[in-house]
């Protein structure tokens, strides 16, 4: 276990960063943030490195002066999180950000595991592009297999002439095919491992997107409690499968039909967790502390329904009304430069729990 | 009004200005925080000086790098604020700080202005005491002018003799007699006010102490609805009187025949507020920050009642059981050394607010 008072180690200075470094403090830990950027917003809120993860020496020190390394963002490299390694233990660590980075590797995992997922093939070339779209039938979505976020990296395409447009339109690099999912709505699970296996669940939410990008997160989800609860077991079985210590966010389609197919897998605080921090008695990000220093785990019940809004681009110039609204819970971020679709912040309101204020 | 995005400075380096810091972030703000001690707790959540209170260079350093000062502690020297207040708006400044700084200014600030206080006198010399004690009647707290908290520099005294020998004890300086009060219950409101005189207060709650510490608070308090609100407008009279920018906590005594009469001042962030960063849609931090910057002030409307325990000194070591509770919100302040009745960390617990979650 790793004790209140000692510091944890976040690679990422992002608003996930930022707002882990502030719950850490909250249950008495320090934190030292690394981050290649250097107006990282967590920086302001932790002690900071601002090096390339490719800095050897920088990691070295960052090392050594952390218990445990955790992270907000699955796209640091292989080799830093192997580096960091040999000196602190890294929670994810490198095996599983290896398939949550690469959507080829993580569609792979979810298969042959039985996991239910959309079909998917794996396209090399223009010509398998089409021959894939071929061969799934119907629309698709061809994605680039690494660093895609907020819909970057991806296009619908509705025809074979459009897939095979959508690959050179991607740039390069090894792609996939996904079968388009006429889906009904799109739910998440926030869910914690701890390295002896306890794990925590946070209900389902429901998560609306505009321009691939995540507008509002209802809190709980409207479902059945029976597809809520087998959404549950599915994300708490992804993150067993995968050995995850720390979160694991599961992103799923619920089809027209009422099946679960898994979309995406994030191993850090997400962004439809984010509702917790006002509505449960302990954040997604309390949680990824207490997930990754060897804590209870935190009761993931909410007290309240929620409706977490993401503040986009210029939308956080809104703020003074915003902070003026009774009950409206404004997040902002720290972020000096506003651009198109940015998360600049985001504000959650409450509503009443069926039944009122659980303990 | 100094938008989210600049930066705050802070003067004092412990819990209350470690949770200040971690509020300002949640809304956009950067901290600076100046303290003289090297192991502040609020050191690891934002930009940090560590200098002494006179250090002319360092204070100027630090004003030129905030948009507005405010303080967690009031035993700032008068100096320091008038220093700072030659570069940059200090909230609340020094002629509030003068007041609170000094029992006896405070009292009579009070006084003259018919608030509600226990009798008192100024005593000089152990004569002096003995006479006061006889003139008061009964039992009597004799109390150092300055730098008295959590039972510092204060006796009760039940006899001449026992002031006379009270007055030696506690040290050279002025001091003040008051009447004992024999009291049914203590309460406080702490209440926000901003530079154009809008104001916002938290109900009032309920302390005990053990020991002249804060041992937990019960909110809100269960006195009649009318009560509260004469509790209420008398912390709003006082905070109007004083001309505070920023917080002001006014600790009360509920006699036995159910009249208010103030104890104590405090215009910044108070122990007997932090259960409203778990039950409140704004904590007392955040509406500090708020005050001081001149944005809309925060519903304070609680949406649960809520017990708050301090965890004092070893009690600290509880924290595994503590995490563990499902609903406790466990709050440590990350400090190195554990001392008999040192403020460590606070746990909060919720309970149902009659009429469930309030939007």
């Amino acid at each position: 276990m790793i004790p209140p008072g000692a510091t944890l180690g976040i690679l990422g200075g992002g608003q996930l960063g930022r707002m882990t470094a502030l719950a850490a403090a909250r249950i008495g830990y320090s934190c030292h943030v690394f981050a290649p950027e250097p107006d990282s917003p967590a920086f302001a809120v932790a002690r900071a490195t601002c090096a390339a993860y490719e800095d050897e020496r920088a990691l070295e020190a960052f090392a050594a002066s952390v218990s445990v390394v955790t992270l907000e963002f699955e796209n640091v490299p292989a080799t830093t999180l192997e580096r960091l390694s040999r000196h602190v233990p890294v929670r994810p660590n490198a095996a599983v950000l290896a398939i949550a980075q690469d959507r080829l590797a993580e569609k792979r995992f979810l298969a042959e595991r039985n996991f239910p997922v959309s079909p998917y093939l794996e396209v090399a070339s223009p010509e398998e592009a089409r021959r894939a779209f071929l061969a799934i039938g119907g629309r698709g979505v061809l994605k680039t297999t690494r660093f895609g976020y907020d819909g970057r990296g991806q296009r619908v395409v509705s025809s074979p002439r459009e897939a095979e447009e959508a690959f050179a339109a991607l740039g390069i690099g090894p792609k996939v095919l996904e079968a388009f999912v006429d889906f009904e709505r799109e739910i998440s699970v926030v869910t914690a491992r701890r390295a002896d296996g306890a794990q925590a669940s946070y209900p389902p939410v429901e998560n609306r997107h505009e321009r691939h990008i995540l507008r509002t997160t209802l809190a709980p989800a409207s479902i059945a409690p029976s597809l809520a609860a087998e959404a549950v077991a599915l994300a708490e079985a992804v993150a067993r499968a995968l050995g995850v210590i720390g979160l694991l966010a599961v992103e799923m389609f619920v089809t027209r039909d009422g099946r679960l197919l898994i979309n995406e897998l994030a191993p850090r605080p997400h962004n439809s967790g984010h509702w917790t921090l006002d509505a449960c008695p302990v954040s997604q990000f309390e949680q990824l502390v207490r997930a990754v220093c060897g804590l209870p785990l935190g009761d993931p019940t909410p007290f309240a329904a929620a409706v977490m809004d993401n503040l986009l681009g210029e939308e956080v110039r809104d703020w003074p009304r915003l902070l003026a609204e009774p009950g409206a819970r404004v997040h902002l971020y720290g972020k000096r430069e506003i651009k198109p679709g940015r998360k600049m912040g985001h504000v959650t309101r409450l509503l009443p729990l069926e039944g009122g204020l659980k303990r």
